[in-house]
């Protein structure tokens, strides 16, 4: 890794019939479920899911999501969700997300997540960068 | 309260529309949900809710449910969720499910559901009434 | 009512055991469909509801959803989903929601949506206010 | 095929965190998903998907589901979801689920489900097998 290089992952997601509304199209809530399987496959790639955080005893609430939509998709469908790390000095998680549907490449979706770090135990929001997260950005060039 | 009289709730729930599949009718699936309702409305009638249990030491999962439909409801239709406790001499919480549409009170559904007594911090099956369920059901005549 | 009333409703929600994620919190895609159940008795209220649209011949998809989360809320809390209606000249449905916790009334979340006009049949987006939406404009003082 | 070959597939789905409860333990409702999702991958496998059977002009609600849960899992554990073709005389479509925990193939559930044909324009319920799926049973050697 170079300092500053651009951290993403991709992701494939096959749509449920019970994912799609009485319009056939995706109801729009979902997408925060694919936003989350986006940051589940970037936290598997790079060593900072859900359960790596929960092990240096933090976990890290979501306090920002939004979503823009472009097209629908349908039951049927699979997209494909791109996940980028947004490096910030702020001890916050930030990532962004363009969901494509594959069949096409059109871009579905655009979106956003913040997430702060609390202490696992006392909840106590944590101000400055836990040292987990800034060794995990030290490690993959994120200054 | 007799010994062995029947106990149960009525509850009212508004289908949304995000609970509608593409055939424009609630997906089967949700119908687990609504069985929920009904427990928790009957918990809260009778003092049985998820919340007392847990505050007595236990938890109670799910370890069986069926369901049959015989109607469907659509977005904007307003359901009734009764539920009956089955009373049991097995350390087990029973209970059944009518769902009626509000409108014309046609049987749109019926299931059951049976849970089990695990001690909170354990996970230990009760095999045998906890002393919580006894009272509870002393106190409602369920011999 | 008086041009440029302020069209606003509230809602109760009770939280759903299944609505809560392992933390014991509200998963936060939930919100949406908080954001939605307000947009549904705003609605109600004022005539503009899912099925009153679709009557008219139109359909109104999301385009942008927005929530910022400031506290949690927990299985067997109450919210109160506050759903603001935000004039615009454009032809768009935009609403702005405030949810609070009903125990102690904090803010527990903002957040706001922003829908289009397609036609029903052709799917076409609508540029300029439709006839319903600008007759419903104007009988409820929104210039 | 031979006649009367048990026809069966297996589909793997991880189990994401907003599928978990406050329990840590994935809401007993969800697994009425994780059927759905297996009854999709024996649809893709035999070609009797959802949109292979509208194709034929008709659609196949469910009527009856069950399910018997023997063991918890959890956030991060992955499924196998085994879905086996009933044969019946009857104009329906039956399927039984064994979902094991990949891990340790342990046994997490059993359930079952029916489904009927009904026309897709008229709704009406077809009492014997539509041509489609008398078709579709001899393809497959189900007598």
């Amino acid at each position: 890794m170079q300092a500053g290089d651009l951290l993403s992952e991709r992701t494939e997601v096959v749509i449920r019939f019970n994912e799609a509304d009485p319009l056939g199209i995706v109801w729009h809530g979902n997408y925060i479920r694919y936003f989350e399987d986006g940051r589940e496959a970037f936290g598997k790639k790079y060593g900072i899911g859900y359960l790596d955080i929960f092990g240096a005893g933090l976990t890290t609430p979501v306090v920002h999501v939004s979503c823009d939509f472009k097209k629908s998709v349908k039951y049927g469908d699979t997209i494909i969700v791109e996940t980028r790390f947004i490096n910030s000095p702020a001890a916050k998680l930030i990532f962004e997300y363009t969901i494509y549907n594959r069949d096409n490449m059109e871009v579905v979706a655009k979106g956003k997540s913040i997430q702060v770090f609390l202490d696992k135990d006392t909840a106590a929001l944590q101000l400055i960068n836990p040292p987990y997260y800034s060794s995990w950005k030290k490690k993959w060039g994120q200054p």
